[in-house]
């Protein structure tokens, strides 16, 4: 009756990129309206003449939050949130999200309450309808699983596959601040575990603790986008960290890329916390992740559309194939980009 | 920084029904295309001409299933089942489904390995594509969560919400073998604990196992529906029990009905099963759900369209609301229905 263990290949040798490629290697498309499956950052369906764009997402506790220092009103916020994120980074709106949540009994109505509040408040935010969803028990903790459905009209698909030698890399934001925020979090944790009464220092970080806590994603973007005629030859959000990011769109697009250190958009803020904590704020911006802003590719002609725009930082530009993926630090040095993206299962607690 | 839990009501308090109503009842609709949001087996939206059908449903480990005895490759292909048999309670195709799942680490890739062949195997049957999801880590035990996509003709949208006085109420296939067979392997786990050499007792109980443990969704009688011109006034997928399922089509399509205990279908080995474990069948015909049969109401015009075929069964018809909802026993007693469909909130291990 039990599941065979034998010849076990644990799943930390893989990670989750290697993982899903594992597991979607074979996948046959049946459907002419299945225009693009697995792979990027959303599905694209074609019913009738519309383009349906759908996307999902699960989080779990202790995994992807923890409920120590993660309010339950911006943890419903944030789970909408990165999912709209994906719908966005194919340049399109989305409308419809459909949430399932399965929580152990621990959980009171009132904190399952506060939890919706978050994700109501998204959707106020976003213009999104709640359309179903699915609410059961977990013997341990909670998990929040949320599909996100937009609308895109065809000719403004952007994935993550057509980024082209000389365009422009562009980042919305800044980035780095999630992961900073992240750490002061888990550093005020530290303290208060080892001394409950000592009240946590939070003064003058309250934006990067929001970055973490409450981030929203860059329907401002696309919409600039829209405004601007600016369709990008690829686009994807950074959830990964700059460096996964980057390499998913030069794996796609067959290309190589060199950005700039200097050019990369931090906060003050962030940069503060950084050097507090003797971290390299780079390795946040590359490595970190849960920033949520876009990433993507422009043609030079588009440029000059960008490149007074606060919101809009150009860091670099796509090379050729075998000049492979680089990142050029402040002293000149050429340093090839690796991804040290996230593995989670490699980040149990 | 802790979330309060002041005021604390137990969600055990409500069932799983009493929080979705409560979760959702301030719901507001943004969207033209959203036709029908939450309420049903599954949301309508409408992109275009297109009328598109979205459902979704998360299983945890230890509430849905139990992998002492469910193998991963029945797991992964029942997981998607029971969402395409939401989309069939609508009346409507299913095309897509995403899926994400939640695994520890005490999982072995070839493990994950068996529960995708069982996806993939249930997909191939019903023709659908694997479009996307997700691939994390969880702190515990599994967790699935599927979304599916179905298409469908404005005119043969099938409600819960259109019983009318007068009609027959059907039911495909037979009720209560998937309860019966989670008995018996329940009892055989039982068993095993106390002697772990003992053999399961399984021999001749395959049908009731299989239906648990391998249910099928009943695309075959949404085809018979269309080959038949027959459109439903009201459908849904037993997946609680034919007690729950009739309270929701009689509370929302505002009617009574009455039901006769000596038509509910019965396999003989459901039968023999019960008789085994000293258990009602009925009981668990009304009670025990996961059955995915579908359960519809038609106008008597239709009655002889569906009279003769082997897959459906009439077992009583709509009445109006003040009747309330009545089982006529075998010994002609008339007995009150009560949804004593599945808490999941009550049932943690």
């Amino acid at each position: 009756m039990e599941n065979t263990k034998n010849n076990a290949t644990k799943l930390s040798e893989l990670g989750e990129f290697g993982l899903i490629d594992y597991l979607t290697k074979n996948i046959k498309l049946r459907h002419k309206q299945t225009i693009k499956g697995v792979g990027d950052d959303a599905a694209i369906l074609k019913f009738g003449t519309k383009n349906i764009v759908v996307t999902t997402d699960l989080l779990t506790e202790g995994v992807h939050f923890d409920l120590i220092y993660f309010p339950l009103k911006h943890l419903g916020y944030k789970a909408v949130v990165v999912n709209l994120s994906d719908i966005y980074a194919m340049n399109a709106s989305p409308k419809q999200i459909t949430v399932s949540i399965a929580i152990s009994s621990k959980f009171s109505l009132e904190a399952v309450d506060q939890l919706y509040q978050g994700i109501y408040l998204a959707c106020e935010k976003y213009n999104i309808d709640l359309i179903g969803g699915d609410t059961t028990s977990s013997l341990t903790g909670l998990t929040i699983s949320i599909t996100a459905i937009g609308e895109i009209e065809k000719e403004k698909i952007t994935y993550r596959n057509g980024a082209k030698e000389n365009n422009v890399i562009c980042v919305s934001g800044d980035l780095g601040s999630a992961y900073l925020g992240l750490q002061l979090l888990e550093r005020e944790k530290m303290v208060f575990k080892t001394n409950p009464n000592a009240k946590p220092k939070f003064d003058g970080y309250d934006y990067i603790l929001e970055r973490q806590l409450k981030p929203e994603a860059r329907k401002d973007i696309i919409e600039f986008l829209a405004i601007n005629h600016i369709v990008p030859t690829a686009m994807i959000d950074v959830s990964d960290g700059l460096s996964s990011e980057l390499l998913h769109i030069c794996k796609q697009s067959d290309v190589g890329c060199k950005i700039f250190e200097d050019k990369i958009p931090f906060s003050p803020i962030a940069k503060d916390m950084a050097a507090e904590l003797n971290i390299d704020p780079t390795v946040c911006a590359l490595n970190g992740g849960e920033d949520y802003e876009l990433l993507f590719t422009i043609s030079l002609d588009d440029y000059n559309k960008i490149k007074n725009d606060p919101n809009i930082t150009p860091i670099g530009h796509i090379t050729e194939k075998s000049l492979g993926l680089n990142l050029i630090a402040r002293d000149g040095t050429e340093v090839p980009l690796k991804a040290q993206g996230w593995n989670s299962f490699n980040n149990e607690k």
